[in-house]
């Protein structure tokens, strides 16, 4: 949905444990990210609000939450018909 | 999560069907309101973010997303637990 600097860290969020997303998030912040943006669409909006949330409440990497976009994104499933799916992008970055 | 003016028109987003939000918003924009807030908790999130799109993109309200906000609220379950879940809150405005 946004225009990314190529050095921009993004997690996509889909349907593997929480943890997974937020290990990788921490992998990222431990290299010296200061910007982590969390992707999500449909059904795994939610997870990426609940990573969003430990990242920032849970863990001591001091982030905040910089901008919260919605959009829709349309995707052609295997039978070929086009459905809409709503997304999130949480840009979070370190204080 | 924030500090609402008595006439704020919120919508709480729960596990009815998408259209009795859509339903719900539509009436309190047709009754004047300038402004929506959806809110939404846990699973509910993701659809709360597909509820402000279809406000936004298929309806002739000229509706703009203002803010996101995301939060965490403990919940007390029937059985005394404290419990965390995520929260969303979408404002909606009319342009």
């Amino acid at each position: 949905m946004s225009e990314e600097a190529p050095t921009e860290n993004v997690v996509f969020v889909g349907k593997k444990p929480l943890s997974s997303y937020i290990l990788a998030a921490i992998t990222q912040l431990n290299e010296g990210a200061k910007r982590i943006v969390l992707k999500a669409r449909g059904r795994a909006i939610s997870r990426a609000v609940d990573i969003a949330e430990i990242l920032r409440k849970r863990l001591g990497f001091n982030l905040e939450v910089k901008d919260i976009k919605t959009g829709t994104e349309t995707l052609t499933t295997p039978d070929g018909k086009q459905i809409n799916v709503s997304a999130i992008e949480i840009v979070l970055e370190r204080q």
